[in-house]
Formats: C-alpha cells, sequence, structure tokens
C-alpha cells in the first residue's frame, strides 16, 4: 500500500530506505572517471541498488551494459531497455528457455558457465532453438566460489566448445570476491592483482590455442577502487561503490560521509533503568548482516546510527541487537534519550548495503538536506 | 514476473520458498489442540507467514484473532476481513493516523504501548479524532526489549492514563523473547513460568488499582510448547510454530520432520578439486541469520541440504558459506556429486524462518511428495 510522497523524512512512515540522489551520483562519477583513467569500460553491477533510476546515473554512456545477480534482475532491466546485461552468475541448464526469452528483449544478455557439461548443453540449446546465447567462461581468481582455475588445462577444453557458430564467446570473467576477507585494506592492492593475473592468464592460454577471446572481466568494489592499471583488462563490474556501507568504509572504498543509502527508523520505546532506545529497524529492516565483526575497522553491531539528517549523534553508537522488528541502541555511558524522544527519526548506515537494501521496494530519494524529491522503485526476488 | 504454476518442484524456477500445506496443518491444529486443553485462546501470530491462506489454517475458530508486527501485515490482513489484529508492537504516536485507517477495515485492532508519554498522546489522539483506539500495556518478562517491568509502579499510572472513556484497556501483554536465549531446551519451563508471572503480577496490580484487566496475553513459540498451566492467562501469540526452522528444532518445539517450510534451490556448479558443490541460493534467498551457531543444538552453517523431497543425503550436509546469491555446500568427506548433478534441486531447511520466507513474495505450496498445488501470495515490507 504505496502512501504519498512525504515532504521530508520526519514526516515519512518507518522503516524506510533513504537514498541520497547528490552522494550517489558522485559515487556513480568517481568511479566512471577511474575506469575512463585506467581506460577501461565501467559494467555496473545492479544487484546492489536494483533499480532502473539508479541504473541511468551508473552507466558507462547510454549503451553502457550492466551486471546482475539474477534473471529476476535481467528480465526487470530488459524491460526498461537495457540491452546489454550480463548475468554473472554460472547459470543452470533448466534456466535456458528463461534465457531465451529474455534475449527476445536485451539482445546483449550474456551469462557465465564453469563446466564442460554445462557448455555442451548450451551448445546444444543454442543449435536446436536459434536463441543467440552469448556466454563468459568464468575463471577463479582465488575466492573458491565458482569458476575454473585458470591453470586447469579443463578452460580450453570448454572455451573450445562455447567457441561454436551457434554461440558467442564473450570472453573470461572473474570476482575476487575474496577481497571481502583481506584483514586490513593495504592487502587489497595485491588481491587486485591477483584477479587480474588470473583472467590475462586463462585469456593468454585460450588465445594461444587459437580461440579469440573479446572480453576480458574483473570486478568487485574493493579491487575495482584499488586497481592500479588495467593492463588487458576490457570491463569493470562493481555494485556497491554506488551506495556505500560501513563494510566498505572499513575497506577503504569510501569515507563514511559518502554512503548513500541509509535506513530511516523512529524512536519506540525508552527503557532508561537499561540505558536502552527501540527502534522500529530490526533483523528485517537491517539484516542479520554483521561484516563488520569481522572486517578490518570497528565491529558496528546491526548498523551505525545518526540523525535524521545524517549527522552524528555520538560517534560510534550503533544498533547493538535486533528482533525481528526492533533495533536496540545502547551505549557505555548514559543514551541522549532527550535527543532521541520516541517518535523522533534516526538515520542507519547498514554493515552491508545488499541485504539490506533487499528487504524494499523502493527508496525515497532525497537532495541534500532531508527533502524527499522522488520515490524509486526497485526490483526483488527471483521470479 | 510470476510464472505459470510448475507441477513438480523438479520443474520449478528457484530459488523459492516452499510450504507443505499437510506439515502447517498439522503444526497449526497441534498448538490449537495444546492451547484447548490448557484453556486459553490462540493468537496466531502472521509475522512468519504473513499469508491470508496461512492464517487460515492458523486461526483459532472463524472469528479468532492474530497477532502483526507491521502495520503493513495489519493492512494486509485487514484488507482479508480478519477484524481482531494485535500490532504486537510498542506504537509510536506518528502512526496514530494510520492507526486510525486500519480501525475502519478491522474494528478489533489492537496495539502496545510501554510508557506515559505514548499512552497520553493516544488518549488525546481518540479523544481529538474519534477512532476507538484499543491498547495492550506492554510488559517485560525477562527480555528487556521493551514493556515495562511489572514491578515498576509506573504500570498503574499507564494503565490509568489508559483507562479512559475514548479508548479502550486490552490489558496487559509480554514476550518471552529470552526463551531464545536458554542454552538448553530444559530451561524453557522456567522461561514460560516467568513469562506467566510477569503479566499475572502486572494484571492483579492493576485490578487491585481498580483498574479493569480483560486481556492478559503471552507468547513465544518455545514458552508456548513448554506452558505447563494457563493460570490467569487469556491468549498464547506465536508464530513460528506454523513452519519450524532449524532453531526450533534445536529447541525442541518439533521435530525436523515437521517443519513445514524449506527453500528450493539447483545446483550450479561443482569444484571436485575444492570438494564443493554451488546452489543459486545465498545470502538473499536463506537470509544471514545464524541462531543454530548460537544454539542449544548443533551449528547447521546457513541451512540443513536436503533432497527435492525433503529427505536426508547425508544427515548434517549443511549451506557452510553464502555469497549474495550462491549457497556453498562443503563436507568432511568426499560429496555425492553423482547424487546431486548440476541442474538438480535440493530443498534447505534454514536456520530461522522469518528471516528467511521474509525474501519471498509468495510460497509454493506443496501437498506430499513434491507436487505444486498451489501458489500463496505472502506481504512484506513496511509500506
Amino acid at each position: 500500500m504505496p502512501h504519498d510522497l512525504p515532504t521530508t523524512l520526519t514526516e515519512a512512515a518507518t522503516p524506510a530506505l533513504v537514498l541520497d540522489r547528490g552522494k550517489l551520483m558522485a559515487n556513480c562519477d568517481r568511479l566512471k572517471k577511474r575506469c575512463q583513467a585506467l581506460g577501461v569500460r565501467l559494467r555496473p553491477h545492479m544487484k546492489t541498488l536494483k533499480s532502473i533510476d539508479a541504473a541511468r546515473y551508473a552507466l558507462d554512456g547510454p549503451d553502457g551494459g550492466i551486471a546482475v545477480a539474477t534473471l529476476n534482475e535481467a528480465e526487470y532491466f530488459a524491460q526498461h531497455r537495457i540491452a546489454d546485461i550480463q548475468y554473472a552468475v554460472c547459470l543452470s541448464p533448466d534456466k535456458l528457455p528463461r534465457v531465451a526469452d529474455i534475449l527476445r528483449t536485451a539482445p546483449g544478455f550474456s551469462f557465465f558457465v564453469d563446466s564442460l557439461h554445462v557448455a555442451q548443453h548450451v551448445v546444444e540449446f543454442a543449435r536446436s532453438s536459434g536463441a543467440p546465447l552469448r556466454v563468459w567462461l568464468e575463471i577463479d581468481c582465488g575466492e573458491h566460489r565458482t569458476g575454473v582455475d585458470p591453470d586447469d588445462p579443463g578452460i580450453i577444453e570448454i572455451a573450445r566448445a562455447l567457441n561454436h557458430p551457434a554461440v558467442r564467446f564473450e570472453g573470461v570473467a572473474t570476482h575476487a570476491g575474496h577481497s571481502y576477507r583481506v584483514p586490513e585494506p593495504a592487502l587489497l592492492q595485491s588481491v587486485a592483482d591477483q584477479e587480474k593475473r588470473a583472467v590475462n592468464v586463462a585469456a593468454q592460454k585460450l588465445r594461444a590455442a587459437g580461440i579469440p577471446v573479446a572480453g576480458v572481466s574483473v570486478g568487485s568494489t574493493p579491487t575495482a577502487v584499488h586497481l592500479d592499471s588495467a593492463a588487458g583488462i576490457t570491463e569493470i563490474r562493481a555494485g556497491v561503490y554506488m551506495a556505500g556501507d560501513l563494510f566498505q568504509v572499513a575497506m577503504g572504498s569510501l569515507p563514511l560521509e559518502d554512503v548513500a543509502v541509509t535506513v530511516l527508523a523512529t524512536v519506540i520505546s525508552h527503557a532508561r533503568r537499561l540505558n536502552q532506545i527501540v527502534v522500529d529497524a530490526g533483523g528485517l529492516a537491517l539484516s542479520k548482516d554483521r561484516s563488520t565483526a569481522a572486517g578490518p575497522g570497528p565491529d558496528m553491531g546491526y548498523g551505525l546510527v545518526l540523525d535524521v539528517l545524517g549527522r552524528p549523534i555520538i560517534s560510534g553508537l550503533t544498533i547493538v541487537d535486533v528482533h525481528q522488528e526492533h533495533g536496540e541502541i545502547r551505549w557505555n555511558s548514559s543514551l541522549p534519550f532527550e535527543r532521541l524522544p520516541i517518535g523522533s527519526k534516526i538515520r542507519i548506515v547498514p554493515n552491508h548495503i545488499c541485504m539490506t537494501a533487499a528487504m524494499y521496494g523502493h527508496y525515497l530519494v532525497v537532495d541534500g538536506a532531508g527533502s524527499v524529491v522522488d520515490r524509486w522503485r526497485r526490483t526483488n526476488g527471483w521470479s
């Protein structure tokens, strides 16, 4: 039941997801310029913001491509006339009919494969259906999630299968997700190098075997920010940089002031005997992601508490515990109950914005100091 | 983009949320009978399943009431002609106009208050608007989330303010959320006693002060299952019992075979060198809830892996790690790659179903061995 657009955040129903348009634009421009300086295309990953309105700021030029993490996202962006959509996930063959449908509206749609078994299914489906499938070979650069090791001779066998007249073999792609596990940001440079080396090694081996490799795709927000040269790389994928979150701040990807997406909540209870303030944003509104607990910076609980305009109240004030719809603010000295009366609003910076934003059907878009200027729809889920 | 209803789970798009209707019915019947034996009404908490179709099995009689945790849920169930809806959360005064709207379709709508400040706002709003507000005084029985300590003399002051001709004072309510923190199920009996005692103490004090107390409401699934007498109690609220999850199994609320809601996923990658199978259900499809890691039973990672019909593959096989859309199955000896080829389906029992189910817009309803018989819509979010 969408309600009328509130004029200011103070009047908004809570919990709500707030997007600062000026900060989003600045974050998008910064990585676009960085990629231009490195001489690579930017392929913004829309798994984080899942909104066509956000994509328009993130696209690298009017015909720029995007990456997505679900077929539902692909369908949504295809409906909004994005033609070049990379599903940066290994496709299981049962999803091929859905892919054929997507290709009718997004002719540049492509997906990942990491096995000969699936490559053979893909070629067979393309031959029998005539669907113009486009496929990337996924390389494992050290994350050990999906992808083939670049030193595995199997990469040539898979690429050779995909290098078939019925299919367009797009090239090699990898994701340095292990960048999220480094104990300190200084080590990100070496992860970025490892990511770049893995796909370059794979591309060289395929080319040496006579298989043309046009695309060489890397990406994660921490490595995109730390890559110092893009030799051999054709495109960088990243997503979280648009919004930012506490984990990215701890990783040095951006300063706290640049975080563009926060959760708006209302104070619903005071317990002075427990030195506790409770808000109406809990485990669902914030997600149960606790990535700062294991990150290189301080443990930020379930999120950092700011005032309704996004300014600090007490440095390091956090949501210490959550229940489904309750968040508990506690502190090691007396809480400022007078500044946060029941009914007042706060903003919460989450640990991991991809997880938090997925709980909301739309963003309240603000420009500067709390004026609500728009509502942007998000797509969520899988079907 | 909802697709046609698949005939069997093997044909369903994934990830998807699967609800076994027979198990749901049995779980609902079991707690209904238990409450009948205890002589109390059951007020099913719909924050877990958020579906009118599920509510019809859970209701304690055709005019039975429900509890909800968001005003969005209240609006949804009001539209579906449930009249008696208890918003079991402390209301902040800014939400009163929305409550007045809900009361037009759900005349039995009520909410919680835990401060004199809000009680006074509520009475003033009821006087000036004429809205027939119904209010419960929330008591803290030891969870220390919201609610007033039953020994705080403030309870009489708040209840006296609410005992006003413009408002209907419904009674006292509490939630033993700390039942989720006991190290072993044997201690649940004492938490259930504590929950019951707290509201009975509060009710007695209010009655001694001349304030009528009609309703005495308790509830959490673990205490509801372990309560041995309901003396003084008029209603029990519980929600997770309908579905069950790994944490409830560890707490002894129900056996694993009775868990009614699971996540359907597809195998998308094999990495024999890492002894790893990857599925298309990750942190969003399962949630980042890790409650079994701190619970009384074994750590179940991000969920227990079963076959597509819900039968064990290897006892204790779990999703060990997740990324946004990837779940990693690993095991301490060789994984059964042949039994789980790429493209095959599995079912995953989550840690905490309230968090997991919130990621899905609907349930695929199955009856028995994997035939899909219906699709039930869920309501999610806050607006």
